[in-house]
């Protein structure tokens, strides 16, 4: 009843997610988890090419099913996998574990960072006896590796940020307002077929497609674990573009995801109209040489935790520890975080992490830096972990913008 | 640190909040139950007036205390109640909810449908011995009342919604493609004053703050629970619109939220580059019958499911109840639901559903008709219940617009 030419497509073939059962099927294994059941967007996205409503089941030898809900047949569409059956109800879903499984499963994992308690107690109700494990970590794990489909997605939302940043003189001007500003870059972002969705993982944290902070406003510290948040419209919203206007010789941050595929970009540049005071354009050329650092010194093996002391060293070194990534104590203690189906994929470059750099991994790298009084400086940019250090996939200067 | 003049406030008073605790206390004594531990972000800023990460605490006898994580300064000034303290970690949260119940809890309340696992684990490791119970209908059917401060704030999302259908001419045009009408229109919106988001409760339900859908494009199914899905830019977003562009004589929906202070509004019009066909002009009549029947009968103490069968009744008559919220197979129970801090307050105007119309309730009535050949037409207004019937909240005309 669908006409097939209406929906577009991933374009991830069956051998990508074939393959992805695969190495999930191995962690599984090695952990000793018969079957994990996935069903969060992003997650489901990930294996399967869709998110029609329902679960995709993946077994410790790396056999799959997705069984559907709500559309099926709108699921049958969009995802390459062969086994893709109707789901009526938790019954149903047991009688798919089982059928998939050949047997009753002893544990069953499940991602406990995002489901909620009412589906985890219906899952627990129907599989009385069974342990459910976390799987939530095997599956971030996984997905921290990217693959050239997942690259290329990327790279394409960075080509979306880049004409953006180009067209900036005809997009804002002095006056606009940080939520007008904010809506009419978003706009220039969904004309240029970025998705109008960016996704950002855990309990509470909520991502927009983009944020406008303009001179103290940007220094304001939010709920959101991040080193700018934002005034917002109102305090239901409390991050993002608020009702400030860009005023000369005042720094505004422009941070944005645009996104095709799924697969965000993250990359953020300060302009100005006029011209900022010497402090502030002092504290702007230290990020670009931490971006610099980075770019000349990171390679696979590096620990992650270490690029966060490294940059804070230079930070300290140029007298600016203390606005490094937040403001005294509002510090956030990363300078940077994989992309991907989300916002906030792993790895975490920041301290007290475990992660070591490893090809395949994609960051965005931003170094900010915040000054109460008088706003927030600072670039990001993204990168591809190669075998040998890192490419930039940022095609966007790095040089402070003066409109 | 932060100056409190950039921090824009809801404006709702200590005595509003003072109000709500005492209400919710009364319903958790009814239940036996202690205390409610209440972290989500609309439910958080229902009792404190802010989102600032951490959680407030409602006792049986109504005492509150809001203990907040990040950002605690700005906390103290977004909310007006009295009792704000730091939160380091959870061994902090026991102590505050034993300072706070002047002893150790033997059950606690928390929103089931929305705390994850990793979450309740947690709380589960701090409080052994504690039952837990699902706090999350008690104070949604609280939150199902609105008092005259969250009703002004919905009619300003209202008025936002009838301007930008006002200025429709100039914004939308022929051969625009549905995500980019979708952008402008949301642009549109935020320069008005919307808040740029909106909030949808429950697992993996997803809201932006309009939908754009145009012929065919309106009919397709998706994952969410909501009578049309649209095409989405790719299938990992799957949902509004998409590539598609607006064509002649093909009708067109356009269904926003606009929201102000938290609160978003929920209403749709149905407009056409030219003229619809008989059948779907006829459709559409249909759609604007009901609203007129609803408007002239509604009135507290009427079950809920009532005015869907009503409402399908009429659609049968005309010969349309295949069409009628969705198509065939693919229709929604439901023609309405709450509106307030969440796109999916309650009630839910929908089949085997308890409730009845209760004065202060606020509701969208969202009555749409589809055929997958041809596209969807439609409409959605607002209304408050009041003491003798409903009144509406919606000031823009109902009529089908022509550009």
């Amino acid at each position: 009843m669908i006409d097939p030419e209406l929906l577009p497509l991933s374009g991830f073939s069956r051998a990508v997610f074939l393959e992805r059962a695969k190495k999930l099927g191995r962690v599984l294994a090695q952990n000793d988890i018969p079957l994990a059941i996935i069903g969060y967007n992003p997650d489901l996205y990930y294996f399967t090419g869709s998110i029609q409503q329902g679960f995709v089941l993946i077994t410790a030898e790396g056999r799959q099913a997705y069984l559907v809900r709500k559309d099926f047949e709108r699921a049958r569409i969009e995802s390459p996998l062969e086994d893709i059956r109707p789901l009526r109800n938790f019954k149903g879903l047991k009688e798919g574990i089982v059928a998939l499984l050949g047997r009753y499963p002893e544990r069953l994992a499940l991602s406990f960072d995002v489901v909620p308690v009412a589906l985890y107690n219906r899952l627990r109700a129907v599989f009385t006896d069974v342990i459910f494990v976390d799987g939530a970590g095997l599956i971030r794990s996984l997905r921290m590796i990217k693959d050239k489909g997942e690259i290329d997605s990327i790279r394409k939302g960075i080509a979306i940020y880049d004409r953006v940043i180009n067209n900036l003189p005809d997009l804002i001007h002095e006056g606009m307002t940080e939520a007008e500003a904010e809506a009419t870059l978003i706009l220039a972002m969904c004309r240029l077929g970025h998705q109008s969705r960016t996704r950002m993982r855990g309990w509470n944290q909520e991502a927009i497609n983009g944020y406008v902070y303009t001179g103290r406003n940007a220094a304001v510290p939010s709920f959101l674990d991040a080193p700018l948040g934002g005034v917002g419209a109102n305090p239901a919203v409390a991050m993002g573009g608020g009702a400030a206007v860009i005023q000369r010789d005042e720094p505004v941050i422009f941070d944005a995801s645009p996104g095709v595929n799924g697969y965000v970009s993250d990359q953020t540049r300060t302009f100005v109209v006029g011209a900022l005071p010497e402090k502030l354009k002092d504290a702007y050329h230290v990020t670009s040489d931490m971006i610099a650092a980075f770019e000349a010194g990171a390679a696979p093996g590096d620990a992650c935790e270490d690029w966060f002391y490294k940059l804070e060293r230079m930070a300290d070194k140029a007298g600016l520890v203390e606005n490094f990534m937040g403001y005294d104590q509002k510090r956030v203690p990363y300078v940077g975080h994989g992309i991907g189906l989300e916002l906030n994929d792993w790895p975490v470059l920041g301290k007290k992490t475990a992660w070591r750099l490893e090809p395949g991994m994609v960051l965005a790298l931003e170094p900010k830096m915040v000054f109460p009084e008088s706003g927030a400086v600072g670039l990001e940019n993204d990168y591809l972990v190669t075998d040998t250090g890192v490419e930039r996939l940022s095609i966007t200067d790095d040089t402070l913008i003066r409109l």
